[in-house]
């Protein structure tokens, strides 16, 4: 009879598109794994010690609500020098997802609307269902650049909030200076607050990363130490914006999160002094090869950051594509799991070189082949 | 211009009286502090051990949503062992605050009632509030007991949830076997979700633990490693109950949360193995030594569990007797932090023996000398 318990709020979050490929996966033995949202390295090891080292120092108790002050002090150190707002505080979050849940709950009312660009990252859809707030979508087909006048276009008086990520998952574009200025002086003039969630910030490969909180001083700044220093499994983020928001997301940090874990946030301390260019350039030479690879036979847009391509399906959807790549050994993402058309798949090329030449050469083949209307028939029933 | 943003749930969520209390203990100078939530130990070696040896083995990245399989099983097959239920799964949390939120936000829409007893742990009352849903209180002064009549007196058609908590945070009271049947049976009755906050489950000095479970299959059950093994800072719990509840609450853990920290589950493998009850013996010596010591001055019910008493004022309120305490260089925590009613006060005796000393030295002074009106009125100004 506990069927009927479940509020209304669940049934607006719908896993089923992501859960179908996992569960798909599942049923593969070695895959090529091309799915992956996370560096394929493993933590720094001055990091793992650092860890080590709090957790034997006897750091296992909770910590402050809002984080252990030595790594806030460090946070807002570098973050005053980067912008100088009068009125920019940080918090240690436990991950971005933490850090996203804390703002829209902060945010937003049932009703008031959320403006995200499609294609986006899945949480923040089921975030702000959570919330009873709407999302508006802006598309941004074919290029997956910011055009603020689409943007001005959806503002209605219920906006309270625009999410905003670059560089971006699952596209791997990476907004340029005249994009991000503008739409950070938009929601400003607009009083919208502006999430701009910064957890790729480190993986730009052509240009500099850019922050909306240059031109827009009350911008919230979510960022974190999963994608940068391989921590994704530790639950490290951090926030910085406006005291009076960050006050109330902290508020409601003490009665959910309770802390960041406490030896991770020491563990945090040495990651922020790690230098992680070497990585950095390692992703860019991946993204480098699997693009080369790739664009006689697919269109790719975006790519500039991240460690995602998300590339448009040759034939079919990019469910059809998906499932013939699966077929083949090789998973992907379909670009329906974050986005209100299935035209596109995402490749992670945070792998092992091997991994992405086999990858590669399962991609050309099918592109190549076309669809099989044989196999086809018959697959596509069991995929529901 | 950004306060204007507040979403209207966070005006709900008070958390002022608790931040008095620590804004004066920022100011005290090595206090005698008889407020601590969590144990005074220091996590266990093996358990430090295991979680840096997950570390060092590369369990850094995101684990499967639910948790790892291993602890699942280890703790599926204890839940199986203890109650034989035909659908109960277990999964892991982010400690039991995260279970809290996750369950509340999978059952209250908006509108909805949860029953609490009076005196509360305050995350019930604002997690409640962050759903939309409306807290219900039951008055259990002056003894804590649980009637089940007053608890059916509260039922309405919007009744979703009961939130039980034995044994208890604040009063340590730990209810009977016939008062958690007759809850646990009443829920079945009446169709509504029981979730049953064992987090203190180990800390029974003078009876077994019974978990509502055992009477109603449905039951909700949140636990964790926090109290139990010294890892507050750690940030783990698990959950069990019926599979649809538990479904609903992972895939809200997946866009929330997204895993419980990862190489802290597999410390929990070890920690579920650890035998504690060196420690539970000493608490239950402290609690048997502090209740003694205080018994001639002071009235005090509960206390069979947890490491808490909650201990009637005498003379004043709560409020004004802790703060005689913190004048005395005491810390505690004013009764109206958890309830309705401002007539008491919390003693945590998860604290070394001199401070135990200490701090009944100071009650019993402050019982016998009652208030002193000449410093009373200077400081009742500064406390708001």
């Amino acid at each position: 009879m506990c069927e009927g318990w479940i509020a209304d709020r669940m049934h607006l979050i719908d896993a089923s598109g992501i859960r179908k490929v996992f569960d798909l996966a599942t049923n593969m033995t070695d895959p090529i794994n091309l799915s992956i949202g996370q560096p394929h390295f493993d933590t720094p090891q001055p990091i793992k010690d650092a860890l080590n080292q709090a957790v034997a120092d006897g750091k296992n108790a909770y910590s402050q609500t809002q984080g252990i002050a030595p790594l806030i002090d460090v946070i807002q150190s570098d973050v005053d020098k980067s912008y100088g707002h009068v009125d920019r505080k940080v918090f240690i979050s436990s991950g971005t997802s933490g850090a996203l849940m804390l703002s829209l709950l902060t945010l937003l009312n049932p009703g008031d609307e959320a403006i995200v660009f499609d294609p986006y990252f899945v949480m923040y859809k089921h975030l702000t269902a959570v919330t009873g707030g709407k999302v508006v979508l802006v598309d941004t087909y074919p290029d997956f650049r910011i055009d603020v006048n689409k943007v001005r276009e959806k503002i209605t008086d219920r906006t309270k909030v625009i999410l905003f990520n670059s560089p971006a998952n699952p596209t791997g574009a990476v907004a340029s200076r005249n994009e991000v200025r503008a739409l950070a002086e938009l929601a400003l003039e607009q009083d919208i607050a502006l999430i701009s969630d910064e957890i790729y910030r480190s993986f730009c490969y052509d240009d500099e990363f850019q922050s909306p909180a240059q031109w827009n001083d009350q911008t919230i700044v979510i960022d974190g130490f999963s994608k940068s220093h391989s921590m994704t499994g530790h639950r490290l983020g951090f926030v910085h914006g406006p005291t009076d928001i960050m006050q109330q997301m902290i508020k409601l940090q003490q009665f959910t999160f309770v802390c960041a874990p406490h030896p991770v946030q020491w563990a945090g301390l040495s990651a922020w002094s790690y230098d992680i260019s070497d990585r950095v350039d390692e992703y860019r030479m991946k993204r480098d090869f699997v693009q080369t690879e790739l664009s006689a036979d697919f269109e790719i847009a975006g790519g500039e950051g991240a460690f995602y391509l998300f590339v448009k399906s040759p034939w079919g959807t990019g469910t059809e594509f998906v499932k013939a790549a699966i077929e083949n050994n090789l998973l992907l993402i379909p670009g329906n799991v974050f986005s209100e058309q299935d035209t596109h798949f995402r490749i992670s090329y945070a792998a092992e070189e091997e991994t992405l030449r086999k990858g590669i050469n399962v991609l050309k083949k099918l592109a190549r082949s076309g669809p099989n209307d044989n196999w086809w028939t018959v697959k596509t029933e069991s995929w529901g």
